[in-house]
């Protein structure tokens, strides 16, 4: 991959030069769109520097005033500000619940309709209800836009992400939004769907418009990363494989350090114990100091996980985040059961009944 | 620069793997932070992985619901974008007219207010009054914020920016924003001022926290370019004596077409002769049709230049954008000048009188 990108940067240069509408495209990066939405089973794909930028762009493009945008309440950051920025009216609809979907994209006044969600929450790796959400879109001629940042690479046959899982993949009513920075391990960002919608945002998406095109390096990178995928595509199986194996041991990890102090009768994390399907697995600690400091332990014995804290996540749900990846071997992951094991045990037992 | 970019891969990888709030920080963002405030004279940087959103953190960290925001009516997609994104009100003011700015400061209730420009204007190349704007900044209370996008290695010392050439750099209720795929020719941005705004903006811009950190190899490749600036001191002056030929010559090509015609009493397009100053030399020619059309027969001829169109610019001031380069040589400058004649005459002639 980094050859790819070496290769790119030699051919091309190290920036774009531009707007891709005026100096910025390179055959790269119709190559990478035409790739991507090959791989995904959509009709055409954009390129965009960022997912963030993505989200931004297809979202005020397919909205604005005069339009809703129905969006989960975990949504990420970057949807969240598309909708503000999208002038359009927005509705908040709890977590994956389709039927306040429903009930919203029923009560409108306005014509055109936007639902847009996470496809895996970055948060705690949960999958959308997408069939359902997608019929209930169908029934009320609404568009749903669908990002696929923590499933592109990971979920779905051959880690084509969760559309082509739930066959909604090349619907004419379904777009999805990409990272190139997450399993592609790259830069940049794509929107994926019906050609004549793709027309549109080159016309109309500002983030697209009026920003300097993907650096032909992160363009590159990406085009080998995909090529990584396709010819070893047992590796998204690899991914889910290794999240279950982390899932399992900070579920026991935390059960353990509880139970061993006699907090078995309170267990405050209940509930709050990881899901899998994704790569990513979620270790809620409460308190962002106790996070923090759990995060910080872990490093110091050489494991190296996310810590999230609000405002990324809400109150009180403070939490480590373990990344799960394909190539984690057998002796690295015994290295991170008994780090984990370690590291909750000292700073749960800081923590006061 | 290809080099620095190269070696950053080699060493980095293709991608920063995340946030810069979890994984996504190397030494090397750190390094090209401290080196690009040092150059423009900032006690502190961030670096964003563009200048667009460099422009969304920013604008949107520093002001939000219960501030106010003045914007230039000639502020890039991304401040309007910004304005649009902070929940503030916002008051755009015509074009470097710095008494609205006084007025509209003066007439808030806001505590907190906010004044964002472009340093050099996106499309004619214009400079902004910053002296005059900062003073009436510091007599109202407010923070100035200066898109130093088309600056930056072109105007002021040493192609230090706008800000250094008012003698502002380095003041407390001064920030700015550049871009490092412009004259640094990589992909990414940055915000510059001080210490306590950069840690501000770590803590609360969105489009810092929740985007994946820029690439090491736009970040070597930034580093490159950045030495370059230093070790050849020369290069920014160079740029400014190429736009003045480049805007001389377009001024003569427009005025020879338009008297060879027998119009030179209507000239439609005096007044909107370029401007220089800036490496943006901007050749009105009214029609989208007829700017695409001298875009293309200019590419043909071997000589690529930016065809800007509404929305990007104003109905009725479609217009091809040159851009001057320090490495322009004689013989190609000769051949921009043909080119340029050639053009101009044979779409001006189809425009009906």
């Amino acid at each position: 991959m980094v050859d790819g990108a070496v290769e790119a940067l030699r051919t091309w240069g190290a920036g774009s030069t531009g707007s891709r509408l005026v100096t910025g495209s390179t055959t790269l990066h119709a190559t990478l769109e035409e790739q991507l939405a090959a791989f995904c089973g959509a009709e055409a794909a954009l390129v965009f520097s960022s997912g963030y930028t993505a989200n931004l762009g297809v979202v005020t493009a397919l909205s604005g005033r005069g339009a809703l945008v129905v969006s989960d309440a975990r949504s990420h950051a970057s949807l969240v500000d598309a909708c503000r920025l999208s002038r359009a009216r927005v509705v908040v609809t709890p977590r994956a619940d389709v039927a306040a979907v429903d009930a919203a994209l029923a009560a409108r006044t306005e014509e055109r309709a936007l639902v847009v969600t996470d496809g895996v929450d970055s948060i705690d790796g949960g999958i959308a209800p997408l069939r359902e959400l997608h019929a209930v879109c169908r029934a009320r001629g609404a568009v749903v836009v669908v990002d696929e940042a923590h499933a592109l690479g990971v979920c779905g046959p051959g880690g084509r992400g969760v559309l082509v899982e739930a066959g909604l993949a090349g619907a004419d009513d379904v777009v999805s939004t990409v990272t190139l920075s997450k399993s592609l391990g790259g830069q940049g960002g794509a929107v994926l769907g019906p050609r004549a919608v793709i027309e549109h945002l080159v016309d109309t998406a500002r983030t697209f418009i009026f920003d300097t095109g993907l650096a032909p390096a992160s363009v590159g990178g990406a085009l080998a990363a995909l090529r990584v995928l396709r010819e070893e595509p047992d590796r998204p199986a690899a991914v889910l494989r290794v999240a279950d194996e982390l899932a399992e041991m900070s579920r026991a990890a935390l059960t353990s350090s509880q139970v061993g102090r006699g907090r078995e009768g309170e267990v405050p994390l209940a509930g709050q114990l990881p899901l899998t399907g994704s790569a990513v697995v979620p270790v809620v600690l409460g308190s962002p100091v106790v996070a923090f400091d759990a995060a910080a332990r872990c490093l110091e014995r050489g494991v190296r996980v996310g810590c999230f804290r609000p405002p990324s996540v809400p109150d009180g749900t403070s939490r480590l985040r373990l990344t799960a990846r394909a190539d984690l071997t057998t002796t690295e992951l015994d290295r991170v059961r008994t780090v984990l094991h370690e590291v909750l045990d000292d700073v749960l037992a800081e923590v006061p009944a």
